[in-house]
């Protein structure tokens, strides 16, 4: 049987019941497509992950060890996700982290998810909104902890397989993100996302669309987007590392058809190929 | 050797690394004081357990299997703490949790702890202000979840040994809790705590602190309580269940003396005895 978990490097499914990312949610994680056995966007994630380690007060991790464990598990792989998950280790009870903690970290290969997948890319996704709020927390802004309820409750609210995720709002008001995925509007032709200062995750994905955009001269807005700046816009797309850009063509009964500025940067993303270590 | 965990009624401390509850914090937890063998308000902490599976929609669970797992972890057991830890099981990749999901349940007890402590019940204990704050999240408010990281942020901004807990500030002026406590003031006369209605943790010794206060004709109000409030009070302490009432003497350089009240509750606390299953 091929590995597909890795605790601290070593094959196996089961991780001490003292983890403080049990405990707490005390860690990071994240979420890689894997394409013919390479992650994409890999120097990216790494960046993130780093900044995490930064905003949480974790020490420096292993980047050489880390990339050998990755290579070890991927080896042999065709396509699917890659999964990091990194915890402040195990510890006293309390939630006073030790001075120097030993890390935990776990990778995880899921062989049978479908990453960037051709269809819904091409046909488009339906969005429903969520009751289940955005929290301000400027001190995990931007960052992919393992504090995910309000991701999991917002999820829980619709069973609709025709819905591909939900918009989440701040305030009532502003629509961030989905569960899952960044938000773009495109309305006379600029692009528009949140900024994530107080909020969200900041997606490699996103930052690659954002990147791309001001290469390509697409005029580009990072600011908060009201809901019914939203639902009267002329393009709607998500995105995320595993499914690239999706183009929505619903959010409840507002419907949108898939526009040039989303197909032009699907085209660029595609373009771009950052697989490989 | 004596069993110190159990994970779903079986001896063993490896949980699956698929649990939601490290992925995402999709769980609940309880932190018991156990006295010679015997847990202290096992119906409250169980009720508010229950309210938590309400709040993230888990499946009704089975408090006779909970009670008898516990019976057997605290088989010969003298005093220490009860931790149990409920999450969402195993799932599929992804937030969105399964229909009707099979629970994990973990037990642990951990001997070393020492509950309800003369000493500094009786000395006081200094608090700091933390930097971290607390954010406004109405669906989590009460519960004891384990979306932990504004804890576990706030706990380590301070090493000092003397400190026993720092305050955690809403908007950077109303003294709401500590990283691990419940916070009460007293000015003239009356008791005066957060009514947690929109952040904080309900804590069991809380409620029970707020009963006896009712009970004895200590005037008492459930309303947000500023900073400067909390500096210029008459007496201030925290509470939560392994330490009962700990008279505050002194946050960052404002003593207080410890007082009648203070006093008062921690007496009728103690005479209250709420122990065994």
């Amino acid at each position: 049987m091929q590995t597909t978990t890795l605790i601290n490097g070593a094959p196996q499914d089961k991780l001490s019941v003292a983890d403080r990312g049990l405990h707490y949610g005390d860690g990071l994680f994240e979420t890689i497509a894997v394409v013919t056995g390479q992650p994409s966007y890999w120097q990216q994630h790494l960046a993130r992950l780093i900044l995490g380690c930064q905003r949480l007060k974790f020490p420096v991790i292993d980047i050489d060890q880390l990339t050998a464990e990755a290579k070890q598990i991927l080896a042999e792989k065709k396509s699917g996700v890659l999964k990091i998950i990194l915890t402040r280790g195990h510890g006293k009870r309390g939630y006073q982290p030790e001075k120097r903690p030993n890390l935990n970290h776990i990778l995880l290969f899921y062989p049978n998810t479908e990453v960037m997948p051709a269809a819904q890319a091409e046909s488009g996704v339906k969005l429903t909104i969520c009751q289940t709020p955005i929290v301000k927390n400027p001190l995990l802004s931007g960052i992919k902890h393992l504090n995910r309820l309000e991701q999991v409750l917002a999820s829980a609210e619709w069973s609709d397989k025709n819905i591909y995720d939900g918009l989440m709002l701040y305030q009532q008001e502003y629509a961030v993100c989905g569960t899952k995925t960044n938000l773009f509007i495109v309305k006379d032709g600029i692009l528009i996302t949140d900024p994530l200062i107080e909020y969200g995750i900041n997606g490699v994905m996103r930052a690659e669309i954002i990147e791309q955009a001001k290469a390509s001269a697409i005029p580009i807005e990072l600011r908060p987007l009201t809901l019914d700046e939203c639902l009267s816009a002329d393009e709607v797309f998500i995105s995320n590392s595993l499914i690239g850009i999706y183009p929505v063509t619903a959010i409840v009964k507002h419907t949108y058809a898939i526009g040039k500025i989303t197909k032009t940067l699907q085209t660029l993303i595609a373009s771009r190929q950052c697989l490989g270590f």
